[in-house]
């Protein structure tokens, strides 16, 4: 016998012997036809959701996620109220710690099946809904967020890296003859193993100098592949990163891709939230071609690490990615977005990246304040809206470590110090020189600091506020001479 | 604009541009289908809960639980999700911390409304739904437990004390002579203080001995109802309480409260789970007048301390008492009740009572047997079946209560060392010799310890090793001579 | 054997073979000394906390919220880590539903121990430190609220009329030939009855009309005073009430009262949040005197309803009242008030209650733009910063009840229409003409609605857009003349 | 200022205005010892399982776990509490939604590093212990279930298959001129897949029939390597699976690999819980070569899905594929291994895997005798000890799938109808006839049932019960015959 059928009994002897408590007798119609109206409302509120896919435009209060929640976990197997599951096979989302299982709202089978990440499960349609439901919004906030020609996104539970080596992979059987990567250098370690782990090879182009900023070699990438366009299985541009890179240029790459028949694989990694990197997707897609586009989940959704979006513009492009994925995966990422856009809705979602771009232009004036006073500059890298780099002219190279770490301590996380260097860093055998400043040649040292979504104006207060006292401690006790007035120490004056 | 109407919205220039994933379209008629069910399957559970109002044959699983939490949720307006409730009165479920509501489960109303503990709030359908299975589960529970003339039960947020002090205060008007109650010793303070804290004096009446045990002296109590029956507002008697203090006749008392037309209380502390004080509950109510008897919450249905159950023979009774409530109260002593018997079942519940039985006999016996070996004994008090008292004399009088706190710190908790004494005990200007002891009777000192329903066999295992090494360590230390046998200390020849 | 003692055991044969990850040897000194010091700021968190026992400016964040539950939590001897706890006595804190013992964060044993609210249990150190932590934040919150002079405050897990009368009953010893409460007439239902639960007979005053409002009949009272000081308890005057009720003149109540050596209790149910009422706390206890006041934690503090804090303006007066109770209690209350408290700082308390004044403002321009429109008016009701009355004069009286049942269904909970009644409602026996009016005369009908803290500019609005939508179709539906401009419809032009 | 720094404000002039609480008094020097034992034992848990990193001998109740999360969490920058961190970086570990957050325990920065899953995070130092902590469970856990030989273990963010290809991936340097992976054929999608994710090209060696078992053709693999060995990544062989399959004879390819240099990778899916995969591992280590063994996270340890473990009989083995990881991930996996072993402790983790085996028998007992019954029988499988097939031959062909379905209507998830079939399925363009079966031969058709670690005996009964209904019910509705004795149908007869 269990909970679901026949559930309340009468006393040992069978007859029914309760009385009524003295509440009882003033629940009414009212009453009656009011719970009526509740529960329509809930079923209305969960179906409407259901069928419309969409991001709601005013995010729901906490109490209607957890609804939202209950009624989906209902819908798999092991959490049936009207029969109890008798789990008579390998896998039955059996999860023995009752803390566990409440961390993952008892939704415990994750998403996909046995060799494809994109099959409803039949034991677990709520784990499945759940992952459709990702999918929709993935793809309304890309949209939303301005990449209005996209028409396909798929939420994996792989960060960044793996779910570039995915589409990467999923293109093999596609191009048989290819052997290399062409990656447009950008010194973040992921996107680089990624090549290998897809089993490629690289080859790296290094950006350019401009102005300040470092901006892609459109002219090696072009003769790269008039030379072996064969032998490319993609192209691999990145548009978030760390000044003085810039985004690459979308535009001329998609375009040569177009024009030599070779995939061209978008790392947007944190690009969402800037309006450049958005308008080099598109202008990019504009302009000839991009095969697919990935961005982290938690950096540009605030949610905890451990997922991704891969973006086509083309439906049918995002159906061999999803069959690649050899079985199942954590459904975490996809209920963390899910959960994460109900709770903030559309409106809430723009708003966010909104106050990104005040705080980022608010930044970038107080920095250069700062510059001016301490005798530094900011590098111009006006297509960069997310990251910053300051000159650390005044600090000598072999201090210029300590100050970020003494940064750090202060409870500066995030700033990081780029020394110059001309060592060599090896990356699972590939040597670079100078590794950290993306490009070979020296400069004179910087601090990078970024303004993602997320950040408030009293940390953007604060920040400056311990910049300033631990640099001006940092300079009385190292007997730094800080001219009001100094010219920027150009890289290649080091050298 | 909120969240609840028009939610999902399209674009900005309101061209819907969303495609579908490649999930959507495996979504088909079976998934469709299944998600009805589901959806039915869930309404049946909570609506036939609702309609029964009683405690489930089996127990439920959590995520039932918390699908139910979130459905009684949304009964209170703040948690519609159907509109947006403007709170603009003096009073509207706020709750400015996050943690705090959900601690609980967005149920903030409480229970009752101004004035009347048993109204329902028009605000917060949910909470009064609560209350009102609460009220209903305590009564099937009272029945099932074996009270089964039992009409009504009544949860009220208030612990043991201030239950008993609502009953006594409810018949003021009814006895409008009444100044005295008659109270049947025990030395626990919160039943004596609440006569105090209803206004009225107590006359108290000391257990005589009978054996080992201290039972009612009825006697007494008779002649003062003959005495005075007018000024009296009713008796207390108590079932449960240390040993070698045993329950009260209630039966006698019963006849007499009956004869003289004063009305009987009974403090039923943590007396449901002992078949014996059930036993003479059943027994005074068949021989004369009980008009009420309360029993705590936590101490019966191992829910966290804050709620009692006044239970009532007739169910016009109930009401007086509720009416007399001045306002609301806390939701949550219903709520836990309702959790734990949902949980439970009726199966689980009655479980843990027929464990308490058995651990109880075990717990006897095997303190029968150290009490052989270390040369003392166990009281007899054949109808105390929760308590045990055995006695110290081999342990000098000023060491006793050492003894008693190495135990607390070897981690026994709830053993309790009741040392003879001559002092005088004042609890609100009222003397007592020998507090703790029930009676002014000196006797040679003796150790409680009580085996309580959520008892394990593994704590039994362990109290018995820890009592066992802390004895033996305690009277090397102390150099107490532990004979094989030694006659018990009878309490008389202290004096 | 148990979790606590020896936990990391080799394999079966006794041999150690674990080899080391490979993050293993990445954890160095740095990471040792970071550990070290992350455990130390949490151990000065909590102590510093705990040894000032006072709110902290700023606000904490969950996670530290969180923290300090765990660490209050192992205080209780059935939480402890270092040796399992045998609970032998008859109430071990045990909690046998999961889910419950998670809403209660592990503190399971309420406050207070047999016989005294203000005791520590020595079973349950957490929940004794918190119950001491919600009695000194309540008091410094009290104090930074604005009545500066108060020396002591006592949480109770009691609702305001619960806690009213547990002062009254307190107060019984010292006036042994005490039978009345001098009540000053409020019509809501707990405060009166109070006076029945403590077993007294109240003395009603009416309030008397002074222009709009309807305010302190000083008199009435001194009379009273002077004809039978010794038979009155004490004189309850209330603060917080509905407009067109005034707050009591508290600094004659509290002169009178001082002249005639009769104490002087305080209603304060929701006046924490409004300046008067604070001003006329503090103006009454400089006049004369206030033995205790009386406030929600629900209604001033946004946390769920259950509890009420209890202050005094010299230490000692405190004792006496928490002596009085009989027993434990929940400990709930303190917990959401320490919780809440921890959560907003001393910062955002003040914030809540700022925003509170400059909505009611708000509010109360707007209904008087309102009520000219539709050519009614606000009571002018100075003194009565919360609630405001709107006349319903162009409503007939008979429809004037299901205009309000109207707004509710619309979403408005707390706005409430009172229409005049020759009609008498008793309340546990006691006549009332008028009853909801706050006196028998009557008056043309009003609208009641509150500002209260919690509420936001959203919500305001939203208020004013459905009421003009819904007074605008209930016009049109039922024919009313709205007239631009006619004269409020006197009270007493009515009779 | 911040909730860290100085935190306890007086009131606004700066005098200290707050008397004591009349609990404060209370608290001696008694309760200050405590206090203090009670955060060393917190202490000494946390850091003693820190020092250890081993499972502990007995389960920790779930406030210690929670404890625990508390304290990790402290680790991570954003959740300091002594000094409010400011987010500089693209990546601050930043959760806009409370719940989200609330399931991540706070801890939202994932494990590993850009480009190595096995670094220390400086900003998440909670996140990176945790890591290590997962890591040291599983290779104690590994070994406590019996591969003691078992030298590395990582935990990775990725299902079975994704775990199998990473192991591939990671060995392409070793072996340029590899292109191939033997495949042991077990007809399951994953860890086919896997081998064309790793960019490798499957060799196809089908099992052969040995009396009612398929199992491996170690002849024909033999003669594979023998030919060419370099052009060989390694051969993937695999343990649990579906009988009537085999575990693989581990032992025969494991000397096989070894005489050929080619590595050696097990597929152990859910082999943890069976004795005889352990066996054959362990004699596959003894008698040549394992480069590597993977193990589903879900599947053995009744967590979530989303994670394996991959271990390996080297430590120096694990480096080179724990860095092929190209980023970081999801910190769940390893949250959710720790929290289980944590809670259940050495012998809870032990007990399940003895239950597993107890009722497997039972389940193998009853499944022969309905088999018996009903004129079918049990295919002997001896060495699969979890999985079991039940001939299906008294049920036409094109009727079984129908009966599957009929079964898992009735709540039997898990339970799978196989029926023979000469179509062909394309995985990823590689056909299979009869897949499902795990080779070409057609048989009879035949159910597979599980009996899996965390079944109970209850289940099992209501398994046999609804078992035996659902297939009388089917048996009357389509007419079949029942026998009580027919010859098996073996699968070369239907040919």
């Amino acid at each position: 016998m269990d909970y679901r059928s026949d559930t309340h009994a009468v006393g040992a002897n069978n007859t029914p012997r309760c009385s009524s408590c003295i509440m009882k007798a003033s629940f009414g119609n009212g009453e009656a036809e009011y719970s009526r109206i509740v529960s329509k409302a809930s079923a209305k509120l969960l179906n409407s959701l259901w069928e419309q896919k969409r991001i709601p435009e005013e995010g729901w209060p906490e109490h209607a996620l957890e609804l939202f929640l209950s009624w989906l976990a209902c819908h798999d197997t092991n959490n049936r109220v009207d029969i109890a599951t008798v789990g008579a096979g390998e896998r039955e989302g059996r999860v023995v710690c009752p803390l566990v299982r409440r961390l993952h709202c008892n939704l415990s089978h994750g998403i996909g099946r046995s060799g494809n990440i994109g099959d409803i499960q039949p034991k677990a349609l709520g784990s499945s809904m759940l992952a459709c439901l990702a999918n929709e919004f993935a793809l309304h906030a890309l949209q939303e967020i301005g990449i209005v020609a996209c028409k396909a996104a798929l939420v994996v539970p792989l960060c960044t890296g793996m779910a570039l080596s995915l589409c990467m992979g999923s293109w093999r059987k596609a191009r048989p003859k290819a052997k290399y990567v062409v990656w447009l250098r950008v010194d973040q370690k992921s996107c680089f193993k990624c090549i290998l782990h897809a089993g490629y090879e690289p080859l790296i182009v290094d950006p350019i100098r401009e102005g300040d900023a470092l901006v892609t070699d459109v002219e090696n990438v072009n003769r790269i592949l008039e030379q072996r366009a064969d032998e490319i299985l993609c192209v691999m541009s990145t548009t978030s990163c760390f000044a003085p890179r810039s985004p690459d240029s979308l535009e001329a790459i998609a375009g040569i891709c177009q024009e030599h028949n070779v995939p061209h694989l978008v790392n947007n990694a944190y690009g969402l939230q800037s309006e450049e990197c958005v308008r080099r997707i598109n202008a990019g897609r504009a302009a000839g071609r991009i095969d697919a586009f990935v961005q982290s989940l938690d950096k540009n959704f605030q949610v905890p690490v451990g997922g991704a979006i891969i973006g086509t513009f083309k439906q049918s492009a995002i159906v061999p990615i999803a069959k690649f994925y050899p079985g199942r995966g954590s459904g975490v990422p996809s209920r963390d977005l899910v959960l994460t856009l109900l709770s903030q809705g559309r409106r809430g979602l723009l708003e966010t990246y909104e106050n990104q771009r005040r705080l980022f232009l608010k930044m970038k004036k107080r920095l250069s304040s700062f510059a001016n006073e301490i005798g530094e500059c900011v590098y111009e890298v006006d297509d960069n809206m997310i990251s910053l780099a300051l000159t650390l002219s005044s600090i000598p190279k072999e201090k210029q470590t300590l100050f970020g770490s003494i940064l750090f301590n202060r409870g500066v996380s995030g700033a990081r110090v780029i020394s110059s260097t001309t060592n060599v860093t090896s990356v699972e055998g590939y040597e670079f020189v100078n590794f950290g400043s993306h490009c070979n040649e020296q400069h004179g040292g910087y601090l990078n600091m970024a303004c993602s979504v997320g950040m408030s104006d009293a940390e953007l207060d604060e920040l400056f506020s311990r910049l300033a006292t631990t640099y001006a401690k940092f300079s009385r006790q190292n007997g730094l001479f800080v001219p009001r007035s100094e010219s920027r120490n150009y890289p290649d004056s080091d050298d």
